[in-house]
């Protein structure tokens, strides 16, 4: 079964801060067309921060798309031209305060691949330390820092209290990283 | 601190068949004024699907956002009025003509709420038998059935071939839940 789609008209519709949107009409394998709606992404990075006591530094932020404040590992989308890795260790320190000693990928992943371009680079931080003086948070965002021990993980998942996927994706992928440690 | 923000304007942009797209201009928690692109969304569900060999029935399908097809779990779009139950067993038969005995919540989540209304259901599934006659594919999808043994997870994460955000989570949160058993 080949498995691909061919791209024959592309209608550009909003051009936004965050996303863009475009409807892209497509060829099948088989000669039928279909349309696909894209929306178009910079990318993103988050960061699973474990402290030496094995708690998870999480925030919470007001998601207007979520309807309410939501429990998430530190995440934010890449700036023209910068490396995960240092998109990683800016979003971070923007939103904890917090700056890592290591920081290792854990994997890169698409969030909605459906009708969603973003890729999300997930990593692990570790060797934590607060900056004297902590870097101006996103005047855009309200965020609360929230300390969450390793062992809550599975409750907060069977509750509902974690409601986040890439945030359930990265702290599952780290802790069976350090589990082998 | 206020985690909420209050939408005092909405302008639709666009009105698909998967997303639509309205811009909220909304007031923060200080008075400040900003916007944000919201992708609205019907919902979803996803699968993992376990059989007795302790391999995950898995798709691969071409993912035009990602430029190219992407292991995942078997996953869908909700139909209007769909329960999320419905909707699963329906996909799974739907994407790999297998039905399961057991069905089984493991979360409800939020796939990128930053912009993205889309809440993912994701379940585990077990018991799984093929039905006879299996049902119609999506005619608008190409999409291969593979089965993955639950063992190779870590190294198909570590290796960049499971790209898929909600794959990763599902997955590892049904591999701890049947660790239990």
């Amino acid at each position: 079964m080949e498995l691909s789609e061919h791209v024959v008209e592309t209608k550009q519709i909003y051009d936004g801060n965050v996303v863009h949107l475009r409807v892209d009409t497509i060829r099948l394998p088989d000669g039928r067309e279909s349309k696909r709606e894209i929306v178009v992404h910079r990318g993103a990075v988050c960061i699973v921060a474990i402290t030496e006591e094995r708690d998870l530094l999480m925030v919470r932020q007001f998601r207007l798309a979520a309807g309410r404040a939501l429990l998430e590992v530190p995440a934010g989308t890449l700036e023209e031209g910068e490396e995960p890795h240092d998109c990683a260790l800016r979003e971070l320190e923007e939103e904890t305060g917090y700056t890592a000693g290591n920081l290792e990928p854990l994997f890169s992943a698409y969030l909605a691949p459906g009708y969603s371009t973003e890729l999300m680079h997930a990593f692990l931080a570790t060797g934590l330390f607060k900056r004297e003086s902590p870097a101006m948070m996103d005047a855009d965002e309200n965020i609360a820092v929230d300390r969450i021990p390793m062992t809550e993980i599975d409750r907060l998942i069977a509750d509902g209290e974690l409601q986040d996927s890439k945030s359930i994706a990265g702290i599952l992928t780290a802790l069976r990283l350090v589990a082998d440690r």
